[in-house]
């Protein structure tokens, strides 16, 4: 028997009025497990409110329930309680909900390390691989069945949060429980087409111009130490008439090249002005390399800005990935 | 209990020497399968040769046994059995093997609906999303438990064959199986990692220039029928100094835009004569279209050669993509 939500389930049969809430510039997980949420809820016969303070995102507007998603909370009654999901700060959760003056007992179900525990019920799970699945583990300990619109939510919140299943965070648990919503509905294909076959031809567009910039340089000895730059200007931006959000994620092609152990991306974001990212295939620390820089993040993903011309600029980041390169394979 | 694999079992109690073969030209569940079935049969002490006509590819080099796959039977003594995985014909399992005077008792275990029972025991389960999902099947059966190397070589057979999962043949079991040799030892992140974090560089650069040919066109009325191409020519090849294969899968670019129901690659295979791929997202049938230029293959892939200039070839292709566009939509 799963314990973690005996708190939480008795304060949901209690509560009439719900608000579900996730975090501003939502992804899969945030939207899935919101979703997933508030249709649970909704078959136990409850008056659920879903609030994002950002639009859902176009990739996820297919996702049962996403028309249901409201934006602003000015004018809301007095909620009995809020299930926050995939947030682990409070002011994550947008001004509107900052700003709301009775949200009721605020539940806080969330997988991230960084969580600061401000419900006054907090389920905090940093094993687990998506927020999606603890919504899993809470329906299931609730005895709520899994409809095939809820399991499509949390199916997508697990699948786009383990990177396919990818990453490092997928579980034995995260695989069986997407087996299970699979079997209660969750269509692997259909989810696929329409989240990762769904790109603008102006990103690949202007993909390919950025493709044109990859250079690979050795900050170790004997071919070892590679790093793989990528560039994108403004230009590149105005050529194909895209929005700056559409290089997101470019980064991953440079990490994604063999015997590369950080990847970069710059981004120009003005006159002698650049965004940096940084991503980590192996042990190499980028959120050590960010940090003279002022910019922060984890161990393998981090991110800053500088001021400068595109070489100086270069020549310092590379210089401080070559010093984490030695820190790790020389320790 | 799964009875299916009884009377394998019973021959492989039998038996001592194996022969353990897959398919020419190898991929990830061909690899995976066969080292699975050879690391399970040496655990129960057989004498076990895994044979591939083929190179084991390097991205899969890292797996468990693959040192051990042999490359040619000339001097094999006889074989008491052998285990045929994730193959349909005797014939791809190569020359070698079609050669060879003493297979012994040959066990065909596939997962192909185009299987043709060629063994004299044979389980083939085209429900199946990988051979690698009977190798599992087959240990569960046959009692033999799941080493960390056996784990590994299977959680990358299914793993490849679902394409991370995104395909529909990713059924409720082919998650809980990848889920228990996770558990096993498989490591979701060290496997990604190997396969899908190791492209060439060249591949990249390569992709770059491709990218920059794609055109999109509508074949149907009002913006619908969306027909996305690609070019890769020679000169490109040459320019990034790449092998030919390198853009295997680059057709999965024009597939992947918004709206696209096909996505085709031209690719130059010598003067007036060109390699064409298609690639259907939803229900029209790209092996329809390929028809009526002598190529072959499924639904959602297909794939011909045509001589011609590319302007006629392009005009050509599309025209019979449009065909095949409203034979499905106006059905």
């Amino acid at each position: 028997m799963d314990r973690r939500f005996d708190t939480a389930i008795e304060e949901v049969k209690k509560a009439k009025k719900f608000l579900v809430v996730s975090h501003v510039s939502p992804e899969g997980d945030a939207v899935g497990s919101l979703l997933g949420m508030a249709l649970a809820l909704r078959s136990l016969g409850k008056d659920v409110t879903a609030y994002l303070e950002d639009p859902v995102p176009d990739l996820f507007r297919f996702l049962p329930g996403a028309d249901t998603v409201v934006h602003n909370l000015d004018n809301a009654r007095p909620f009995d309680a809020t299930i926050a999901v995939d947030c682990g700060q409070k002011e994550r959760l947008g001004k509107g909900f900052v700003n709301l003056k009775e949200p009721g007992v605020v539940i806080n179900i969330d997988h991230h390390a960084t969580n600061d525990y401000f419900g006054q019920i907090n389920v905090v799970e940093p094993g687990a691989s998506a927020a999606g699945e603890l919504v899993y583990d809470f329906c299931k300990a609730a005895g709520i069945p899994f409809t095939k619109d809820i399991a499509v939510n949390l199916y997508v919140a697990i699948h786009t949060d383990t990177g396919s299943f990818h990453y490092s965070s997928s579980t034995p648990e995260s695989f069986i429980k997407a087996g299970e919503l699979v079997r209660a509905g969750a269509e692997p294909w259909e989810v696929s087409r329409r989240v990762y076959e769904n790109h603008p031809a102006k990103k690949y567009k202007l993909l390919g111009f950025v493709l044109s910039t990859l250079d690979v340089v050795n900050v170790g000895d004997n071919g070892t130490g590679k790093v793989a730059t990528l560039l994108v200007t403004l230009d590149m931006f105005r050529q194909v008439g895209a929005e700056k959000d559409l290089a997101d994620g470019f980064v991953n092609y440079a990490r994604g090249i063999e015997g590369v152990e950080v990847g970069i991306l710059f981004r120009e974001a003005g006159v002698n002005e650049y965004k940096v990212s940084l991503r980590s295939k192996g042990d190499v620390d980028v959120a050590e390399a960010a940090k003279s820089f002022g910019g922060g993040g984890h161990r393998n993903a981090a991110g800053f800005t500088l001021k400068g011309t595109l070489e100086e600029i270069k020549a310092k980041v590379i210089a401080a990935v070559k010093e984490q390169f030695y820190a790790t394979h020389k320790a």
